[in-house]
């Protein structure tokens, strides 16, 4: 990259990733009992009703409503028991108009009963309850199909598997569940810099960082190496790791000017997506498509880079497998003005604080490029457009929450 | 539990959990490197300054400000270039007045250099450099320490550690650090039905949810199996799980009349904490101390019996290791009105969505007890406090978010 680059519009990036022909993810099938946190590839359905039999929701005495019709303090219906119903057992009593049958919450009601009167609502004697008051239909029953009908939406394509959709599938009989197959991902980290021994050695930590953010379960990373700053081991080391990988992250090697390595190596295997964008921090983030897949060259400087690298991952997933919810957007009020360098998209570190009068969004002050001090205070982010040169006190903005990130 | 049982305020039940005599959770020292999602038991500060050296912020020359005062338009000035240091790489030239150093971003400043010219505001005439103005001390310079001072803060105690943290440990050079030893769960459900080719037969889908929802980076759960209803069989094996675990779920059994084998069975192994709370969903649910390790007997109807235990659960871990941002907690306004049992606390399934101009609470209907299909739709809970009859449309709420939940 030269020193007068042409740096495009950061919104133009996010077409240009649109619009590319990344190679399409494969799915597999798998047992939805082994699925949390995987994305799904098509919309899920119930097969089955859940619960698959009306239930009691209550201790007491099953009956048919319509036999109670006249009951009132002053004449009340008295019903033979004829029988008992634990919780899940099914129905083992069979009907007669004037018989009702002791059952628990969670009893399977028998076939021809419609309702149940609380067990308070019933004075028993011996084999006999006496009742004072009629019962609607279906009075302190779940009906089958309640709460999932054969056929109903349990979870849509391209979202992510939360523990209450297992328990959903599970419940209704989905045997199959087709996810898309773990995306894998390949840091190859570069610089001198990073070899023990080396002048001004210092920790690979733009790595682990990565690595770490990205240990998500529908994704699995692995350590592609440290290339120094030679354009042919990095050449070399990134068509490696792209043969075993879907996208590689090529840390280092970025600032506009000088000797860098990495433009030739990845030039040299595939095409420019483009090259920088006006958004700040990460302008001269580089996206290549090496044979259909995404090779983000970024800077080496750990907070900066991740968090302009994830505004493009993430647009790069939805793309890839439709992801939309990557992470959490809320509201909140910045609680100081903001100034936004004009034409640049802004990252901002924030701190977001609910409140009793809503959510109050702080500006995690940075200085130098480091910047890892704002992070350890932050709990999202927030990205200002280009065309915005400031917010005032009080504007309303939509912050990412990291959430759980771990 | 008999059927007539005085259920405490919900606020009470909290105290309780408060003033318990929990068995304290053991710490362990590991590498920060490996504490991905673990709590950390004490503070922790940077050993060292980070970065441990003063470095460029781009790409340019290194001088030393004062000898630059007086250069202007019409009176440049001329320095020698004596080397180049490039990203990483330590100082090796001498200084020298009338010279400067060429010098890349990242790279370590040469001692007594104190600013660096960036590139373009530099004429390079083969070994001079001629400026057109004077910079001022530490101009595009990130200091040593500038991020991260030695003793600075990087993470308070019970926190959870994120990726940025052990970043910012292992560039400060933390080399070890004290955890809380994972917490160990696990379950054990009741009920004749789970067993399979028993009448009306289901799923063990509670403890599935109950695993994959407390599937985190700081617990391991596991499963202590499935007894019948039988009060001798429920207590053997509750026994023989608390042996191995610092917790115990048991679910199922917690109907408020007829035969509940579970409060018989716990009861004989230690004291009860608070048996049932105005709480809804969850007034059955029942917390015992056991050898000073909690037993929680939850309903085994999935979702409300996880919803409820997620509240009394969060409690207990901020009693027992001070943890608080378990989920995150944000401020929406109800799209609706809520109405509110008198006296009962009550969970309500929510939907929180961001828009310009706030976040937007809509309640997620639920009907019936298996209510699996309310979750499928929400992202969030809203816990209104048993003293609240009722809230207007268009009230401020705070939402607990799922996050990530996986």
């Amino acid at each position: 990259m030269g020193k007068f680059v042409q740096l495009i519009p950061f919104e133009e990036a996010l077409t240009r990733i649109s619009s590319e022909k990344w190679k399409p993810l494969e799915t597999e099938v798998i047992d939805p009992e082994e699925s949390l946190g995987r994305v799904v590839a098509m919309d899920v359905y119930a097969s089955e009703d859940f619960p698959a039999w009306n239930r009691s929701l209550v201790d007491g005495y099953a009956v048919r409503s319509s036999t109670t019709a006249g009951a009132s303090e002053t004449n009340p219906l008295t019903f033979d028991l004829n029988g008992i119903v634990e919780a899940g057992a099914s129905s083992f009593t069979e009907y007669k108009g004037d018989s009702c049958t002791e059952i628990y919450t969670g009893g399977i009601l028998p076939d021809d009963y419609d309702a149940v009167i609380m067990a308070e609502d019933g004075e028993r004697d011996g084999n006999k309850i006496r009742i004072y008051g009629a019962i609607d239909a279906w009075k302190n029953v779940e009906r089958q199909g309640d709460d999932l009908q054969s056929g109903a939406i349990i979870v849509r394509k391209s979202n992510i598997v939360r523990p209450w959709h297992i328990s959903a599938m599970v419940s209704s009989e989905v045997e199959k569940l087709e996810v898309y197959r773990k995306l894998k991902i390949a840091v190859l980290s570069t610089g001198n810099e990073l070899f023990p021994g080396s002048t001004g050695h210092i920790r690979n930590t733009t790595q682990m960082l990565y690595r770490n953010y990205l240990n998500r379960t529908f994704m699995d990373t692995c350590d592609a190496g440290v290339a120094h700053d030679d354009y042919r081991e990095i050449s070399s080391m990134a068509a490696d790791a792209l043969k075993k990988n879907d996208c590689l992250i090529v840390t280092g090697g970025t600032s506009l000017g000088g000797k860098d390595e990495v433009p030739e190596a990845i030039s040299a295997l595939g095409e420019v997506v483009f090259a920088g964008s006006m958004i700040r921090p990460g302008r001269t983030l580089t996206l290549y498509i090496v044979d259909g897949k995404p090779v983000f060259s970024v800077s080496g400087i750990p907070v900066p880079s991740l968090l302009s690298f994830d505004i493009f991952f993430e647009h790069f997933l939805l793309t890839l497998i439709g992801l939309k919810h990557y992470r959490d957007t809320v509201t909140g009020r910045l609680s100081q003005a903001l100034t936004n360098k004009a034409g640049y998209a802004g990252i901002y570190r924030v701190k977001l604080t609910s409140g009793e009068d809503g959510n109050r969004v702080e500006l995690i002050k940075t200085k130098g490029t480091g910047t890892l001090n704002s992070l350890l205070n932050s709990n999202g982010t927030l990205l200002v457009p280009g065309h915005v040169e400031g917010l005032d006190a009080g504007s309303l903005v939509q912050v990412k929450l990291f959430g759980d990130a771990t």
